[in-house]
Protein backbone atom coordinates (compact mmCIF):
# COMPACT_ATOMS: atom_id res chain seq x y z
CA UNK A 1 0.00 0.00 0.00
CA UNK A 2 1.37 3.49 -0.93
CA UNK A 3 0.84 5.92 1.55
CA UNK A 4 0.77 10.08 -0.18
CA UNK A 5 0.60 13.31 1.80
CA UNK A 6 0.45 16.76 1.16
CA UNK A 7 -0.47 19.79 3.16
CA UNK A 8 -3.89 19.66 2.11
CA UNK A 9 -5.73 18.52 -1.13
CA UNK A 10 -3.57 19.93 -4.13
CA UNK A 11 -1.45 16.69 -3.74
CA UNK A 12 -4.55 14.45 -5.41
CA UNK A 13 -3.09 15.84 -8.95
CA UNK A 14 0.02 13.36 -7.81
CA UNK A 15 -2.16 10.23 -6.68
CA UNK A 16 -4.07 10.99 -9.82
CA UNK A 17 -0.55 10.83 -12.06
CA UNK A 18 0.31 7.33 -9.52
CA UNK A 19 -3.18 5.52 -10.13
CA UNK A 20 -2.70 6.50 -14.54
CA UNK A 21 0.42 4.76 -14.53
CA UNK A 22 -0.13 1.77 -11.04
CA UNK A 23 -3.69 1.07 -11.99
CA UNK A 24 -3.31 -2.32 -9.37
CA UNK A 25 -1.81 -0.57 -6.77
CA UNK A 26 -4.00 0.14 -3.38
CA UNK A 27 -3.19 4.12 -2.23
CA UNK A 28 -4.41 5.68 1.04
CA UNK A 29 -3.95 9.71 0.90
CA UNK A 30 -3.56 12.33 3.79
CA UNK A 31 -4.31 16.15 3.11
CA UNK A 32 -3.15 18.04 6.43
CA UNK A 33 -5.97 20.11 5.83
CA UNK A 34 -6.24 21.85 9.51
CA UNK A 35 -2.43 22.92 9.07
CA UNK A 36 -2.46 23.99 5.68
CA UNK A 37 -0.52 25.79 3.61
CA UNK A 38 2.95 24.89 4.54
CA UNK A 39 4.30 26.95 1.24
CA UNK A 40 4.85 29.93 3.70
CA UNK A 41 6.20 28.26 6.49
CA UNK A 42 9.19 27.61 8.11
CA UNK A 43 11.54 24.33 7.73
CA UNK A 44 11.45 23.33 11.13
CA UNK A 45 7.76 23.42 11.45
CA UNK A 46 6.83 21.68 8.14
CA UNK A 47 9.43 19.00 8.97
CA UNK A 48 7.58 18.57 12.14
CA UNK A 49 4.37 18.28 10.18
CA UNK A 50 5.87 16.37 7.30
CA UNK A 51 7.03 13.53 10.64
CA UNK A 52 3.87 13.57 11.89
CA UNK A 53 2.15 12.26 8.70
CA UNK A 54 4.60 10.00 7.90
CA UNK A 55 4.27 8.58 10.94
CA UNK A 56 0.14 8.25 10.63
CA UNK A 57 0.61 6.35 7.43
CA UNK A 58 3.10 4.11 8.64
CA UNK A 59 0.39 3.16 11.40
CA UNK A 60 -2.34 2.31 8.50
CA UNK A 61 0.05 0.08 7.00
CA UNK A 62 1.86 1.78 4.50
CA UNK A 63 5.10 0.16 2.80
CA UNK A 64 5.94 3.13 0.26
CA UNK A 65 5.19 6.56 1.63
CA UNK A 66 4.90 9.60 -0.96
CA UNK A 67 5.74 13.31 -0.26
CA UNK A 68 3.56 14.45 -2.35
CA UNK A 69 3.76 18.31 -1.20
CA UNK A 70 6.66 20.00 -2.52
CA UNK A 71 7.46 22.28 0.67
CA UNK A 72 7.30 19.35 2.68
CA UNK A 73 9.93 17.27 0.26
CA UNK A 74 12.14 20.59 0.34
CA UNK A 75 12.03 20.49 4.14
CA UNK A 76 12.50 16.59 4.26
CA UNK A 77 15.22 16.89 1.41
CA UNK A 78 16.89 19.83 3.85
CA UNK A 79 16.81 18.24 7.47
CA UNK A 80 16.84 14.12 7.01
CA UNK A 81 13.69 12.57 7.97
CA UNK A 82 13.76 9.47 9.39
CA UNK A 83 11.19 6.66 7.93
CA UNK A 84 11.12 2.80 8.17
CA UNK A 85 10.09 2.45 4.85
CA UNK A 86 11.18 3.90 1.02
CA UNK A 87 10.08 7.67 1.44
CA UNK A 88 9.96 9.07 -1.91
CA UNK A 89 9.78 12.99 -2.84
CA UNK A 90 8.24 15.35 -5.90
CA UNK A 91 11.42 17.05 -6.19
CA UNK A 92 13.97 14.72 -7.20
CA UNK A 93 12.05 12.93 -10.06
CA UNK A 94 11.04 15.96 -11.30
CA UNK A 95 14.77 17.48 -11.37
CA UNK A 96 15.99 14.19 -13.39
CA UNK A 97 13.13 14.56 -15.70
CA UNK A 98 14.11 18.40 -16.29
CA UNK A 99 17.86 17.95 -16.79
CA UNK A 100 17.59 15.04 -19.21
CA UNK A 101 15.11 16.29 -21.16
CA UNK A 102 15.98 20.43 -21.53
CA UNK A 103 17.96 21.01 -24.88
CA UNK A 104 19.51 24.62 -23.83
CA UNK A 105 19.82 23.52 -20.61
CA UNK A 106 18.04 26.64 -19.08
CA UNK A 107 15.47 25.22 -16.89
CA UNK A 108 12.80 27.35 -14.97
CA UNK A 109 10.62 26.04 -11.92
CA UNK A 110 7.44 27.85 -10.58
CA UNK A 111 6.54 27.26 -6.77
CA UNK A 112 5.79 28.68 -3.64
CA UNK A 113 7.86 31.06 -1.75
CA UNK A 114 8.63 28.28 0.44
CA UNK A 115 9.47 26.00 -1.99
CA UNK A 116 11.78 28.67 -3.89
CA UNK A 117 13.25 29.85 -0.41
CA UNK A 118 14.31 26.59 0.76
CA UNK A 119 16.73 26.19 -2.49
CA UNK A 120 16.21 22.43 -3.03
CA UNK A 121 15.68 22.53 -6.45
CA UNK A 122 18.43 25.12 -6.91
CA UNK A 123 20.97 22.36 -5.35
CA UNK A 124 19.46 19.85 -7.87
CA UNK A 125 19.45 22.36 -10.57
CA UNK A 126 22.57 24.97 -10.98
CA UNK A 127 21.17 27.94 -12.39
CA UNK A 128 17.91 27.00 -12.39
CA UNK A 129 15.31 30.11 -12.86
CA UNK A 130 13.35 30.44 -10.11
CA UNK A 131 10.31 32.29 -9.52
CA UNK A 132 7.81 32.46 -6.31
CA UNK A 133 4.17 32.00 -7.72
CA UNK A 134 1.81 32.42 -4.16
CA UNK A 135 -0.92 33.72 -5.86
CA UNK A 136 -1.51 30.66 -8.12
CA UNK A 137 -3.19 28.66 -5.46
CA UNK A 138 -5.66 31.07 -4.37
CA UNK A 139 -6.43 31.21 -7.70
CA UNK A 140 -6.75 27.63 -8.27
CA UNK A 141 -9.18 27.21 -5.32
CA UNK A 142 -11.35 29.99 -5.95
CA UNK A 143 -11.90 28.64 -9.63
CA UNK A 144 -10.20 31.01 -11.39
CA UNK A 145 -8.46 28.23 -13.83
CA UNK A 146 -9.62 29.64 -17.09
CA UNK A 147 -9.83 33.67 -16.34
CA UNK A 148 -8.21 36.19 -17.73
CA UNK A 149 -6.99 37.69 -14.62
CA UNK A 150 -5.43 34.77 -13.95
CA UNK A 151 -3.53 34.87 -17.22
CA UNK A 152 -2.30 38.36 -16.40
CA UNK A 153 -0.94 37.43 -13.33
CA UNK A 154 0.67 34.35 -14.46
CA UNK A 155 2.01 36.51 -17.48
CA UNK A 156 3.91 38.44 -14.71
CA UNK A 157 5.39 35.95 -13.11
CA UNK A 158 6.43 34.30 -15.95
CA UNK A 159 7.78 37.58 -17.69
CA UNK A 160 11.52 37.13 -15.98
CA UNK A 161 11.32 32.95 -16.99
CA UNK A 162 10.69 34.10 -20.74
CA UNK A 163 13.53 36.86 -20.40
CA UNK A 164 16.00 33.86 -19.47
CA UNK A 165 14.51 31.94 -22.48
CA UNK A 166 14.05 28.44 -20.35
CA UNK A 167 12.65 25.53 -22.59
CA UNK A 168 11.34 23.56 -19.52
CA UNK A 169 9.74 24.43 -16.87
CA UNK A 170 8.78 22.15 -13.59
CA UNK A 171 5.46 22.68 -12.35
CA UNK A 172 6.62 22.99 -8.30
CA UNK A 173 3.76 23.25 -6.88
CA UNK A 174 0.69 20.67 -6.88
CA UNK A 175 -1.74 23.03 -7.78
CA UNK A 176 0.05 24.21 -10.84
CA UNK A 177 -1.06 21.44 -12.85
CA UNK A 178 -4.35 22.70 -12.90
CA UNK A 179 -3.32 25.60 -14.82
CA UNK A 180 -1.06 23.79 -17.01
CA UNK A 181 -2.88 24.82 -20.07
CA UNK A 182 -2.76 28.57 -19.28
CA UNK A 183 0.82 28.19 -18.24
CA UNK A 184 1.71 26.20 -21.83
CA UNK A 185 -0.44 29.17 -23.71
CA UNK A 186 1.58 32.02 -21.76
CA UNK A 187 4.57 29.98 -22.76
CA UNK A 188 3.96 29.05 -25.81
CA UNK A 189 4.40 25.31 -27.54
CA UNK A 190 8.27 24.87 -27.34
CA UNK A 191 8.40 24.99 -23.86
CA UNK A 192 8.37 21.48 -21.94
CA UNK A 193 6.04 21.61 -18.57
CA UNK A 194 7.30 19.30 -15.96
CA UNK A 195 4.21 17.87 -13.46
CA UNK A 196 6.33 16.49 -10.91
CA UNK A 197 3.77 13.78 -9.94
CA UNK A 198 4.13 12.63 -13.55
CA UNK A 199 7.91 12.15 -13.16
CA UNK A 200 7.45 10.77 -9.34
CA UNK A 201 4.88 8.31 -11.09
CA UNK A 202 6.98 7.27 -14.07
CA UNK A 203 9.76 6.54 -10.79
CA UNK A 204 7.62 4.63 -9.04
CA UNK A 205 5.86 2.25 -12.08
CA UNK A 206 10.17 1.15 -12.11
CA UNK A 207 10.18 0.24 -8.78
CA UNK A 208 9.53 -3.87 -7.94
CA UNK A 209 6.29 -3.63 -5.75
CA UNK A 210 4.90 -6.22 -3.71
CA UNK A 211 2.03 -8.14 -5.37
CA UNK A 212 -1.27 -8.04 -2.92
CA UNK A 213 -4.93 -7.26 -3.93
CA UNK A 214 -5.95 -4.43 -4.99
CA UNK A 215 -8.27 -2.10 -2.21
CA UNK A 216 -10.40 1.29 -2.23
CA UNK A 217 -8.22 4.08 -2.05
CA UNK A 218 -9.03 6.04 1.55
CA UNK A 219 -8.84 9.90 2.33
CA UNK A 220 -8.00 10.95 5.34
CA UNK A 221 -7.93 15.03 6.40
CA UNK A 222 -6.99 16.57 9.09
CA UNK A 223 -10.09 19.13 8.59
CA UNK A 224 -12.93 18.56 6.25
CA UNK A 225 -14.46 21.86 5.59
CA UNK A 226 -17.22 21.63 2.76
CA UNK A 227 -14.37 23.80 0.67
CA UNK A 228 -11.85 21.86 0.81
CA UNK A 229 -14.61 18.48 -0.19
CA UNK A 230 -15.36 20.82 -3.44
CA UNK A 231 -11.82 21.37 -4.53
CA UNK A 232 -10.73 17.84 -4.22
CA UNK A 233 -13.68 16.53 -5.89
CA UNK A 234 -13.21 18.46 -9.13
CA UNK A 235 -9.30 17.03 -9.01
CA UNK A 236 -10.63 13.70 -9.12
CA UNK A 237 -14.06 14.10 -10.74
CA UNK A 238 -14.40 9.93 -11.39
CA UNK A 239 -13.91 8.64 -8.04
CA UNK A 240 -16.25 8.63 -5.33
CA UNK A 241 -14.34 10.22 -2.44
CA UNK A 242 -14.39 8.13 1.30
CA UNK A 243 -13.03 10.74 3.10
CA UNK A 244 -12.41 10.51 6.95
CA UNK A 245 -11.48 13.25 9.36
CA UNK A 246 -8.33 12.80 11.69
CA UNK A 247 -6.52 15.03 14.57
CA UNK A 248 -2.83 14.89 13.79
CA UNK B 1 -2.88 43.07 30.24
CA UNK B 2 -4.99 42.95 26.84
CA UNK B 3 -3.89 39.69 24.65
CA UNK B 4 -4.84 39.81 21.04
CA UNK B 5 -5.06 36.34 19.01
CA UNK B 6 -5.36 36.20 15.24
CA UNK B 7 -4.43 33.18 12.57
CA UNK B 8 -1.32 34.87 11.84
CA UNK B 9 0.01 38.33 11.14
CA UNK B 10 -2.88 39.89 10.01
CA UNK B 11 -4.59 40.70 13.40
CA UNK B 12 -1.50 43.40 14.04
CA UNK B 13 -3.40 45.86 12.46
CA UNK B 14 -6.27 45.59 15.24
CA UNK B 15 -3.37 46.05 17.24
CA UNK B 16 -2.00 49.11 15.92
CA UNK B 17 -6.20 50.40 16.19
CA UNK B 18 -6.01 49.83 20.05
CA UNK B 19 -2.71 50.83 20.62
CA UNK B 20 -3.26 54.41 18.96
CA UNK B 21 -6.94 54.29 21.16
CA UNK B 22 -4.99 52.87 24.27
CA UNK B 23 -1.78 54.67 24.33
CA UNK B 24 -1.00 53.36 28.36
CA UNK B 25 -2.12 49.58 27.64
CA UNK B 26 0.27 46.50 27.97
CA UNK B 27 -0.42 44.22 24.70
CA UNK B 28 0.43 40.87 24.26
CA UNK B 29 -0.13 39.24 20.79
CA UNK B 30 -0.10 35.65 19.92
CA UNK B 31 0.17 34.77 15.76
CA UNK B 32 -0.67 31.21 14.87
CA UNK B 33 1.63 31.50 11.68
CA UNK B 34 2.11 27.90 12.00
CA UNK B 35 -1.59 26.63 10.91
CA UNK B 36 -2.98 29.77 9.29
CA UNK B 37 -5.28 30.58 7.46
CA UNK B 38 -8.52 30.20 9.52
CA UNK B 39 -10.21 31.51 6.66
CA UNK B 40 -10.88 28.11 4.97
CA UNK B 41 -11.31 25.78 7.28
CA UNK B 42 -13.84 24.13 10.02
CA UNK B 43 -15.87 26.03 12.00
CA UNK B 44 -14.99 22.80 14.60
CA UNK B 45 -11.14 23.23 14.08
CA UNK B 46 -10.96 26.64 14.69
CA UNK B 47 -12.94 26.78 17.74
CA UNK B 48 -10.00 24.31 18.73
CA UNK B 49 -7.12 26.36 18.03
CA UNK B 50 -9.07 29.35 19.17
CA UNK B 51 -9.27 27.33 22.75
CA UNK B 52 -5.72 27.11 22.55
CA UNK B 53 -4.64 30.51 21.59
CA UNK B 54 -6.97 31.70 24.93
CA UNK B 55 -5.65 29.43 26.90
CA UNK B 56 -2.15 30.59 26.15
CA UNK B 57 -3.14 33.98 26.54
CA UNK B 58 -4.13 33.32 29.80
CA UNK B 59 -1.37 31.49 30.87
CA UNK B 60 0.81 35.00 30.27
CA UNK B 61 -1.64 37.02 32.52
CA UNK B 62 -4.25 39.02 29.68
CA UNK B 63 -7.15 39.96 31.60
CA UNK B 64 -9.08 41.13 28.62
CA UNK B 65 -8.93 38.62 25.44
CA UNK B 66 -9.59 39.91 22.08
CA UNK B 67 -10.11 37.47 19.20
CA UNK B 68 -8.48 39.37 15.90
CA UNK B 69 -9.46 37.32 13.64
CA UNK B 70 -12.62 37.30 11.82
CA UNK B 71 -12.95 33.53 11.06
CA UNK B 72 -11.55 32.92 15.08
CA UNK B 73 -14.35 35.80 15.92
CA UNK B 74 -17.32 34.18 13.60
CA UNK B 75 -16.42 30.30 15.63
CA UNK B 76 -16.53 31.75 18.95
CA UNK B 77 -19.66 33.39 18.14
CA UNK B 78 -20.93 30.34 17.01
CA UNK B 79 -20.12 27.79 19.21
CA UNK B 80 -19.83 29.51 22.82
CA UNK B 81 -16.27 29.09 24.14
CA UNK B 82 -15.67 29.62 27.56
CA UNK B 83 -13.16 31.89 28.93
CA UNK B 84 -12.65 33.09 32.38
CA UNK B 85 -11.98 36.73 31.48
CA UNK B 86 -13.94 38.73 29.06
CA UNK B 87 -13.91 37.77 25.57
CA UNK B 88 -14.03 40.65 22.95
CA UNK B 89 -14.82 39.41 18.87
CA UNK B 90 -14.07 41.79 16.18
CA UNK B 91 -17.30 40.97 14.29
CA UNK B 92 -19.74 42.66 17.35
CA UNK B 93 -18.24 46.35 17.56
CA UNK B 94 -18.31 46.50 13.30
CA UNK B 95 -21.81 45.65 12.60
CA UNK B 96 -22.82 48.04 15.85
CA UNK B 97 -21.01 50.78 13.95
CA UNK B 98 -22.06 49.92 10.56
CA UNK B 99 -26.18 49.54 11.65
CA UNK B 100 -26.05 52.94 13.37
CA UNK B 101 -24.21 54.60 10.49
CA UNK B 102 -25.81 53.73 7.60
CA UNK B 103 -28.17 56.04 5.85
CA UNK B 104 -29.86 53.45 3.37
CA UNK B 105 -29.44 50.35 5.54
CA UNK B 106 -27.85 48.52 2.79
CA UNK B 107 -24.37 47.14 4.44
CA UNK B 108 -22.31 45.16 2.74
CA UNK B 109 -19.15 42.71 3.66
CA UNK B 110 -16.14 41.35 2.35
CA UNK B 111 -14.82 38.14 4.02
CA UNK B 112 -12.90 35.36 3.60
CA UNK B 113 -14.81 32.24 2.84
CA UNK B 114 -15.07 30.89 6.38
CA UNK B 115 -16.34 34.47 7.65
CA UNK B 116 -19.03 34.38 4.89
CA UNK B 117 -20.25 30.91 4.88
CA UNK B 118 -20.20 30.81 8.92
CA UNK B 119 -23.70 33.48 8.62
CA UNK B 120 -22.08 35.31 11.97
CA UNK B 121 -22.01 38.71 10.45
CA UNK B 122 -25.52 38.01 8.93
CA UNK B 123 -27.17 37.17 11.94
CA UNK B 124 -26.08 40.56 13.63
CA UNK B 125 -27.32 42.29 10.18
CA UNK B 126 -29.92 40.86 8.33
CA UNK B 127 -30.19 41.64 4.60
CA UNK B 128 -26.44 41.94 4.71
CA UNK B 129 -24.87 41.68 1.51
CA UNK B 130 -21.44 39.21 1.64
CA UNK B 131 -19.37 38.53 -0.41
CA UNK B 132 -16.09 35.95 -0.09
CA UNK B 133 -12.89 37.61 -1.11
CA UNK B 134 -10.24 34.82 -0.83
CA UNK B 135 -7.76 36.54 -3.07
CA UNK B 136 -7.13 39.72 -1.45
CA UNK B 137 -4.91 38.25 1.44
CA UNK B 138 -2.48 36.28 -0.69
CA UNK B 139 -2.10 40.05 -2.66
CA UNK B 140 -1.83 42.06 0.73
CA UNK B 141 0.77 38.55 1.74
CA UNK B 142 2.23 39.65 -1.91
CA UNK B 143 2.74 43.60 -1.18
CA UNK B 144 0.69 43.75 -4.32
CA UNK B 145 -1.35 46.35 -2.12
CA UNK B 146 -1.07 49.18 -4.49
CA UNK B 147 -1.78 47.47 -8.01
CA UNK B 148 -3.81 47.40 -11.46
CA UNK B 149 -4.40 43.98 -10.70
CA UNK B 150 -5.27 43.88 -7.24
CA UNK B 151 -7.69 46.53 -8.63
CA UNK B 152 -9.58 44.52 -11.28
CA UNK B 153 -9.72 41.45 -8.69
CA UNK B 154 -11.04 44.29 -6.08
CA UNK B 155 -13.70 45.33 -8.99
CA UNK B 156 -14.58 41.68 -9.14
CA UNK B 157 -15.61 41.57 -5.71
CA UNK B 158 -17.49 44.53 -5.48
CA UNK B 159 -19.93 44.33 -8.45
CA UNK B 160 -22.55 42.52 -6.27
CA UNK B 161 -21.94 45.16 -3.67
CA UNK B 162 -22.23 48.30 -6.09
CA UNK B 163 -25.40 46.66 -8.05
CA UNK B 164 -26.89 46.29 -4.68
CA UNK B 165 -26.06 49.97 -4.05
CA UNK B 166 -24.39 49.81 -0.63
CA UNK B 167 -23.67 52.87 1.43
CA UNK B 168 -21.11 51.16 3.77
CA UNK B 169 -18.79 48.39 3.61
CA UNK B 170 -17.18 46.44 6.47
CA UNK B 171 -13.97 44.96 5.72
CA UNK B 172 -14.38 41.68 7.55
CA UNK B 173 -10.95 40.61 7.54
CA UNK B 174 -7.29 41.24 9.13
CA UNK B 175 -5.67 42.38 6.02
CA UNK B 176 -8.44 44.18 4.18
CA UNK B 177 -7.39 47.95 5.84
CA UNK B 178 -4.01 47.48 4.06
CA UNK B 179 -6.40 47.55 0.67
CA UNK B 180 -8.80 50.86 2.13
CA UNK B 181 -7.37 52.88 -0.29
CA UNK B 182 -7.93 50.79 -3.54
CA UNK B 183 -11.16 49.77 -1.90
CA UNK B 184 -12.31 53.09 -1.52
CA UNK B 185 -11.27 53.91 -4.87
CA UNK B 186 -13.27 51.37 -6.43
CA UNK B 187 -16.52 51.98 -4.65
CA UNK B 188 -16.41 55.82 -4.68
CA UNK B 189 -16.17 57.94 -1.53
CA UNK B 190 -19.56 58.31 -0.39
CA UNK B 191 -19.37 54.79 1.28
CA UNK B 192 -18.15 54.41 4.39
CA UNK B 193 -15.43 51.44 5.31
CA UNK B 194 -15.72 50.22 8.29
CA UNK B 195 -12.24 49.00 10.10
CA UNK B 196 -13.48 46.37 12.68
CA UNK B 197 -10.18 47.16 14.27
CA UNK B 198 -11.49 50.84 14.78
CA UNK B 199 -14.38 49.49 16.09
CA UNK B 200 -13.40 47.86 18.64
CA UNK B 201 -11.15 50.02 19.81
CA UNK B 202 -13.83 52.35 20.25
CA UNK B 203 -15.28 49.65 22.08
CA UNK B 204 -12.35 49.14 24.74
CA UNK B 205 -11.36 52.32 25.42
CA UNK B 206 -15.01 53.02 26.78
CA UNK B 207 -14.29 50.18 29.24
CA UNK B 208 -12.88 50.54 32.80
CA UNK B 209 -9.74 49.10 32.55
CA UNK B 210 -7.69 48.30 35.46
CA UNK B 211 -4.87 50.86 35.92
CA UNK B 212 -1.05 48.95 35.37
CA UNK B 213 2.16 50.08 34.59
CA UNK B 214 2.72 49.78 30.57
CA UNK B 215 4.80 47.52 29.34
CA UNK B 216 6.83 46.37 26.33
CA UNK B 217 4.47 44.95 23.88
CA UNK B 218 5.36 41.01 23.62
CA UNK B 219 4.76 39.45 20.38
CA UNK B 220 4.45 35.06 20.01
CA UNK B 221 4.30 33.38 17.11
CA UNK B 222 3.69 30.09 16.39
CA UNK B 223 6.00 29.42 13.40
CA UNK B 224 8.55 32.56 12.87
CA UNK B 225 8.56 32.38 8.57
CA UNK B 226 10.94 35.18 7.37
CA UNK B 227 7.92 35.73 5.54
CA UNK B 228 5.70 36.70 8.01
CA UNK B 229 8.22 38.67 9.84
CA UNK B 230 8.53 41.02 6.74
CA UNK B 231 4.94 41.60 6.67
CA UNK B 232 4.77 41.78 10.09
CA UNK B 233 7.34 44.99 10.28
CA UNK B 234 5.63 46.12 7.04
CA UNK B 235 2.23 46.46 9.31
CA UNK B 236 3.95 47.99 12.13
CA UNK B 237 6.22 50.22 10.99
CA UNK B 238 7.51 52.48 13.64
CA UNK B 239 7.60 49.63 16.27
CA UNK B 240 10.11 47.43 17.56
CA UNK B 241 9.56 43.81 17.65
CA UNK B 242 10.14 41.42 20.12
CA UNK B 243 9.27 38.03 18.75
CA UNK B 244 9.66 34.98 20.55
CA UNK B 245 8.47 31.34 18.64
CA UNK B 246 6.11 28.91 20.60
CA UNK B 247 4.60 25.91 19.92
CA UNK B 248 0.62 25.53 20.60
Amino acid sequence: MIGLFDSGIGGLTVLRSLQDKLPNETFIYLGDTARLPYGTKSTQTVRRYAEQNIEFLLSKGADLIISACHSASSAILQEKVSCSVPLLNVIEPSCQEAKSKSKNKKIGLLATQGTVSSGQYQKLIPQLQAQAAPLLVSLVESGWTNDPITDQIIDRYTSGLKKAEIDTLILGCTHFPLLKDSIQKNLGKDVLLVDPGDSLAKEVSNMKRPASKKEELKIFLTDNSPHFLKIAQAILMNFDLHIERVDL
